[in-house]
């Protein structure tokens, strides 16, 4: 192994287990790199609670990764990324990468109009956070944004099917009042509802669905200088992949499969 | 004031708003006594999580509520009297009132075909606490339990009306495995589920649906001592009743009376 190139270590972190979508897609794009996830599974979920209550349970999980050695912090958590960047990036030597920028300039790359929707917990939705950072790409932007409190139990249940009559009903509910408005690109704004992609897309035909996994994915790469080539195992080496939940891991192992697409074979339960 | 009767002062905790709809047959019942109730709004829902990490919850909370001096304490959450009771029990002086033994108590009298189905969240279903208290009241009783996570969001949106097609379709769904195995008699375990009653009982159709509050009620007007009459208030005073939270007030006060059925005016956050 002499001479073999430093492996990046990624630490990401979410309130449970949508981050693993997030995971996912940096998987695919630095198949090379550490990766370790910790699940915040006893204080799930963050979208409801306040912005103080986020922060410090954010502080909590960083100081975990970084006390295991990483180079490099994903917040892989929408109301996280809303409220707790400034204060994780003034305590953390790391650079700090969250969701919502990404998102945020993904739609504004996407959208024609300027007319867009975007949909999250009720606590990303509350902070108003992908709506300025949207409009200080594009001031003129017109931002619709309204909370989908049952898009992640939905998640979480798997029934994601578009032609399911409950995730259908769901679905539109939510989502008529956003076609009302004319827009032309929606923004997931929370780990679970890439799972729901689908349905979404029926309720809003023509609709352009940002997802900002993978734009997190790609600045990822970027931060840690790895061209697309550089970033395979080197040697054969397999890349190392450790899973952390603050609660039991039956339940996130029960459900993790689904979100990263692939298996998930087990999960160290940490007091952090 | 001299001579009066001292006044009881009950303290209830929940992991959030649910338990309102416990404090609210207890105010019916006992309309001069005092209450404090205590709402675990930044470590909500406690139903994913595991029985340890309600346990710890659960002794915080009871010591917040013993510090204010209370005579008795209604555990108001079903995870937390299915799994905390016991180490409630050893750590305090005061009674300890669970929901779940009241409401498997109401259920083995109410079925006469001896089969009893209870739903609620995945932490009280996998507990197995109702399906014990049951079998230790029925032993020949046949329980089937099933778990429904999307009963909580719905009633949080407040998307209960029977005829809404996102709610009939979801309660259905939960609901037809329990009618195919015939029960008479459905035990709503989990304190959202009251809201859901009507289009519950249209998905269960001659099925008597059993709600622990009022006979948890019925239990502190007994533990208290107090006849019926003598529970009014005593000379025109007014029962004071006080509402804490662990998170930002705003989310709970905005859906606290459609749980409690009066106005809840304000709420202190606590860090207990």
């Amino acid at each position: 192994m002499y001479g073999a190139p430093p492996v990046a270590r990624i630490g990401i972190f979410d309130s449970g287990v949508g981050g693993l979508t997030v995971q996912r897609a940096i998987l695919d794009a630095l198949p090379g790199a550490d990766t370790l996830y910790l699940g915040d599974t006893a204080r799930v979920p963050y979208g409801t609670k306040s912005a103080d209550t986020v922060t410090q349970y954010s502080l909590r999980n960083a100081r975990f990764l970084i006390w295991q050695g990483i180079d490099l912090l994903v917040v892989a958590c929408n109301t996280a990324s809303a409220v707790a960047l400034p204060a994780l990036r003034a305590a953390l030597k790391v650079p700090v990468l969250g969701v919502v920028e990404p998102g945020a300039r993904a739609a504004a790359a996407a959208t024609r109009s300027g007319r867009i929707g975007v949909i999250g917990t009720p606590g990303t939705i509350a902070s108003g956070a992908y709506q300025a950072a949207i409009r200080a790409l594009r001031p003129e932007a017109a931002v619709t944004a309204r909370a989908c409190p049952l898009f992640v139990p939905l998640a979480e249940e798997g029934w994601t099917e578009p032609g399911d009559e409950v995730v259908a009903g769901v679905a539109r509910r939510y989502l008529a009042p956003l076609a009302g408005e004319g827009i032309d690109t929606l923004v997931l704004g929370c780990t679970h509802y890439p799972l729901l992609k689908e349905a979404i897309g029926a309720a809003l035909p023509g609709v352009a669905l940002v997802d900002s996994a993978e734009t997190v994915a790609a600045e990822v790469r970027g931060l840690l200088g790895a061209e697309p080539a550089a970033s395979a195992a080197p040697d054969g080496r397999e890349a190392e992949h450790r899973f952390y939940v603050t609660d039991a891991p039956e339940r996130f192992l029960a459900v993790a499969r689904r979100f990263l697409g692939r298996p998930v074979e087990s999960a160290s339960h940490v007091d952090v």
